[in-house]
């Protein structure tokens, strides 16, 4: 049995850029020689993340490769997004996403004018954040809001006089130039998660009317907009999750699971399932990541006695949203060079690479195509693809075109793990392998 | 946002042909270079209509390409036939495609000749479909018999005391030198539908049988034997239909779709989905079709606002079904010479072209191998695909081999209409991009 390291570069995918001539990593093809030799020696495909021409959210992607089934077991993304924050969680919450944004008022009407407030960050975030928890507290509403990273903050609404519903619309519109919608429960419930969903949805649309009528004439906002920035004037709200439990990574793969990853939603995720945090320092969920100390923690993470690894990069997801092509192929050649690090491992890891999806440094959105994947596992199968990048996965990759949920029966199989179909003993076979039930007594 | 043209060339997929050295596709790749630039410039693959293994009929893999699920919303061909045809169907009718067959006697049985009665057509066709009709009226059948195309009719059978099923079998036995059986209820139905099923199946036997029972002593057919032709002596039944209502094409994706096409069949699929009819002179459902019109159909229903356009063409499976592979390819190239049409919409608009399935010219039947695709779309990405064929579609298509069921996803996402998974601020994404909800009041 070897260890397994599964590193996500989010949004790795991409399409055809003009100026690149080819997709990011089309363009660094020849100068990625650390990609190449796992590519060279391992086996190498495409994956859809969820369906073809389904463009996943990070979180619903995560959770598929991870071996959970979207429909059945998705909590929504507040879930991930509190825990990832630190926030202690009761069940029977609902959490959600909460970003700062601008809007301006005309006809009663909020109208958003940016939806991360100019990309807010640092001090002025937490002062905002700080201030309008306390108003929000002083109205006497039930709710925690806290800021996060960059523009990001997390908003947990507590139940008082019976149960929440995680069933009600974004208050993001997901676009600009278009006003602010109210929450309202998803058509298609039961009449008693209606009741429910009602109640929450009124508590939400009361924060977010508070969060303008507080934060409009907040000083931090006035100096902001004198110099020239984007007030924060808003909280749009998305992702309603109602606070539930998952089945553990390691009663559902039998892996003892640890992370890096700084992303507040990646931790939550995580965190969700179970998995032990790394935490390494320069860590930023963004393209200044400390690389360098990221692949360490995973050599760190294996000596501390786990045996499987998730390791998470952002940066080259937050280049394709704001249509940097160039420079995603030039993070990508950084964590490149960071790469070799791992070379150490290969003789008893398994490690996969790939992203969560496809997103478009020309639209500067997720998309359904398939991501590039690359599998080095000891005494694996050999393909003859020799490049890590669209083009030669397609052309040549031994795993063809698999899903997102294929990826830990794959992982468990190349690292020995896997029982064979129709010889298994018990639903769980990686945890009773030879210690399931009771000897056969002479 | 994209406008999305869909161009289904029926039967479009096919087999190494060994007069050809490869298959109708192949035979001509070097010659198709209209199909070839889109190929290029797109991204290519290859479908499976329903799955591996599974040859479907026309409209089964229609429907199933334009995202419904056969298992649950199939409501059987001659719903679809009776439409095309023109006919006012009310609900509980119940449809049938209905074709001119020749028998002969012997022990009282009827032994099938010829499944479509020389592929009869035209005043033939028509007077004995008129005559018949008058026939059945005098006979007090509640039914309606109305000749289409070639050998092609329709009958509607109308429910006069209680109610009718579908749920009958086929009298076209579906091959010859076999006797025409009689239709029966499915097996494993229940007692209500069965009692449904047997007075259903009792009117349409009585009129198959009268069918005969008129036809063989028909002036028309006297006349057909004199000059060497086969004659049209019996009605042969098949895909029954209830009349049911599909939810409509654009409360499904949000298109406000039209289409041109020819063939009864593929205009009912269209109109029982809601997407209207753009008719142009000469589209005959035929290798004979006027292509130049059907393209240019294509542009008018761009122009008069429509944003989804599903252009038909039947050509291509007749020929298969006659094994003319030869023709097919010569059809090909003429379906290639007026493709650059097109060329003048490439830039606001993702064409997807492909079959519903694959007509073997060697076996002259439908099989259940992968047909090519090819999708261009503005910005999208590119795979290094220069051809539009089996094989090169095969060894280089980024898209892999995918679904019918995917086509529709997978127009959504290129044509930048789809949400992400997990920020869907209802339950139908499409219709509420912008227009969720009720604005939030101050």
């Amino acid at each position: 049995m070897y260890k397994t390291l599964l590193v996500i570069l989010d949004g790795l995918g991409d399409e055809y850029v003009k100026e690149l001539n080819g997709t990011p990593l089309e363009y660094v093809k020849n100068e990625i020689n650390n990609f190449n030799k796992l590519a060279s020696e391992g086996i190498t495909g495409m994956m859809y993340p969820i369906e073809p021409g389904v463009p996943p959210s990070s979180d619903t992607a995560h959770l598929t490769i991870f071996g959970y089934d979207m429909k059945k077991e998705y909590s929504g993304r507040g879930v991930f997004e509190a825990l990832g924050a630190g926030l202690n969680l009761e069940e029977g919450q609902v959490a959600l996403r909460a970003n700062f944004g601008t809007v301006v008022e005309r006809d009663r009407q909020l109208i958003v004018v940016d939806r991360r407030a100019g990309r807010i960050s640092g001090r002025d975030a937490d002062i905002l954040a700080r201030d309008l928890q306390k108003h929000l507290e002083e109205k006497g509403l039930p709710v925690k809001f806290i800021h996060t990273l960059e523009h990001r903050g997390v908003l947990v609404i507590k139940p008082e006089e019976g149960e929440l519903s995680s069933k009600i619309t974004d208050v993001d519109p997901h676009e600009v130039n278009t006003p602010i919608y109210a929450s309202q429960p998803f058509e298609n419930i039961g009449e008693e998660e209606k009741i429910k969903a009602i109640k929450t949805a009124e508590i939400l649309n009361r924060v977010v009317k508070e969060s303008y009528l507080f934060l409009k004439d907040h000083p931090v906002n006035a100096e902001r907009e004198k110099r020239g920035e984007l007030p924060a004037n808003v909280v749009l709200t998305r992702g309603a999750g109602l606070i539930t439990r998952y089945e553990p990574f390691k009663d559902r793969w039998g892996y003892k699971a640890a992370f890096v990853a700084a992303g507040p939603l990646y931790r939550g995720i995580a965190m969700a399932l179970g998995m032990e945090p790394i935490n390494v320092i320069g860590a930023t969920g963004t393209p200044s990541t400390n690389l360098e100390n990221k692949f360490k923690g995973v050599l760190e993470a294996f000596r501390r006695g786990y045996d499987f690894v998730f390791l998470h990069i952002k940066g080259t997801d937050n280049l394709s949203h704001s249509k940097k092509a160039r420079e995603k192929a030039m993070f990508i050649k950084e964590i490149d060079k960071h790469l070799s690090i791992l070379f150490e491992i290969l003789d008893d890891t398994v490690i996969a690479i790939t992203g969560d999806h496809t997103t478009s440094s020309v639209k500067g959105k997720h998309m359904g195509l398939p991501v590039p994947i690359l599998i080095h596992a000891p005494g694996g199968r050999f393909d003859d693809n020799k490049f890590f990048d669209e083009t030669d996965c397609i052309n040549h990759g031994g795993l063809g075109f698999i899903h997102g949920r294929n990826i830990m029966p794959v992982l468990l199989d190349l690292s020995d793990r896997a029982n064979e179909l129709g010889i298994r003993t018990s639903p769980k076979p990686v945890f009773y392998i030879g210690a399931g039930g009771t000897p056969l007594k002479l």
